[in-house]
């Protein structure tokens, strides 16, 4: 399958298409060989120059690589992000690189769902890499990375001051922590601040796997190498402790149930009846309203739940 | 109703007690009086100061104050941000004031429906101002926000740099904008930039609402009168437009169709038959499974949706 027949079916599952469930349907069997690989940082930490070498890397391996980009909520951010993108171009024309953006706004069923089923299309069709890149803290962000086998959260020296912000949520995904740009002052405060933090791993079933804190510098290519082998290194380690079955399973069973979720949301507010019920209490005064709890009683009462 | 009653009632809510719902259905009868206001932005933006100074403003002018602080979902954060509410915890021992901290993770149906739900009990109970307060912009803040009439997002003039973080959602929710610490230098260019930013109102149902961008210094008291007569306005001017009438509507359409997926879903696998289903695909190999998809026809067919 070509790239352009492969962005053709992702956007066909995007959109919700009549054919997305043939589609999915065929090729999840096909998974199961790709490494998924979530990049994420605040911004400015370089993540998509890194990004850009690993490509390079993996391509001189002989690997085809797919990159996912979450891009936030505002179509305000659009053209910033995918400036700081724009050095990624270079590879669009090579048949061994597939790059593809995903925004919030139009996934049914949340990013992580749509990013996780694009994954799906991608390892199925012969990617033996797919990189999520996402950008920042939040929870979106944070389900996205949980789709992905090996987390690499990119930090520069600058990003003590952000400690915490990059406390919140990130620390508990990383199996790998980057310090780019570091050949800047604070670099190795930063190494020491990581490494000390980390003595204990707090994702239970990766215990047996020590989390590494590398130094790169993306624009001199210093300690790429190394950050490949930890990112393989991982994906070996996952394979022999029975981890990434664990995690392919978890995903398997996220996907289930927030389709379900999106389904079952489609379909009661498609039903003209219970748009009805709601459509009548807020025709009324709060005071003389169900409440949310008691309205939402009555919806379901109808469905027998 | 005493601050520990007013506490316990909302931690029977947010713990999905038994009685939540003969809780909820009786108060929301009451509710519609509040002003809820979200407050927002990077870290260190001087927040908590800000909101300190407020509480102290409306209590000066006998207002009952709430503050919902959303915590992100780290365990390993917790230190450092209650560190920075410290300053808040002057007013505990007034009765006329309430804060309480909500953490993302035991929250069933989100953290918005629960930071919701609680402002309905604060409401009713005679609160005159709910503040929310959350930290950056991740989709799970941002819906939080969309709990709130009025959103002040807080900035630095370093925040300049963080523009394509501050860019990502946060500029389509506020209604007004604070420029805090704007005694350091860069906060009259950050003014500016949000300023020309500003020329439109992005928000559909706000567009006779002209965005004020505001200077403010929490820690010398500057700017504060201002900024509370801002809010003061928008909340006039949401009641004389119709506005407040469609945010309240709104949330309570949040709150019914957020309230029956956690129902749904909760249902759905605490059924046997469903788990079943699960993990006997679970336990084949991905080359033998049922796609996600597939498994969610045949668990949905028996509920016929």
């Amino acid at each position: 399958m070509d790239i352009k027949t492969i962005a053709k079916t992702i956007s066909l599952i995007e959109d919700n298409s009549n054919q997305k469930k043939t589609i999915l349907s065929k090729l999840y069997a096909k998974t199961g060989s790709a490494h998924r690989i979530g990049i994420t940082g605040p911004p400015g930490a370089g993540k998509s120059s890194l990004i850009n070498i690993l490509i390079q890397k993996l391509r001189s391996k002989n690997k085809k690589v797919a990159v996912i980009c979450i891009d936030p909520t505002s179509p305000f951010s659009g053209g910033a992000i995918l400036g700081d993108r724009i050095r990624m171009l270079k590879h669009y024309s090579d048949p061994g690189v597939y790059i593809r953006s995903m925004a919030s706004r139009n996934a049914s069923g949340g990013l992580s769902l749509a990013s996780s089923e694009a994954s799906d299309v991608l390892d199925a069709h012969g990617f033996d890499v797919i990189i999520f890149e996402t950008l920042g803290v939040g929870q979106v962000e944070i389900d996205v990375m949980n789709e992905a086998d090996t987390v690499a959260v990119v930090l520069v020296p600058e990003s003590g001051d952000d400690i915490q912000m990059m406390k919140s949520g990130l620390i508990e995904i990383a199996d790998i922590y980057v310090v780019n740009k570091s050949d800047r002052s604070g670099a190795n405060r930063l190494t020491t601040t990581l490494t000390n933090m980390l003595e204990t791993n707090p994702n239970p079933i990766e215990n047996n796997w020590d989390i590494p804190v590398l130094n790169t510098n993306a624009l001199s290519n210093k300690g790429i190498d190394n950050l490949l082998d930890s990112i393989n290194e991982h994906f070996r380690y996952m394979k022999t402790e029975g981890v990434l079955a664990i995690k392919t399973n978890d995903r398997y069973e996220r996907q289930v149930k927030s389709t379900i979720l999106a389904r079952l949301s489609h379909f009661l507010w498609n039903d003209k009846n219970k748009t009805d019920f709601l459509k009548k209490e807020l025709n009324k005064d709060i005071s003389n309203r169900l409440s949310p709890i008691e309205l939402v009683d009555l919806i379901l009462k109808e469905e027998q739940y």
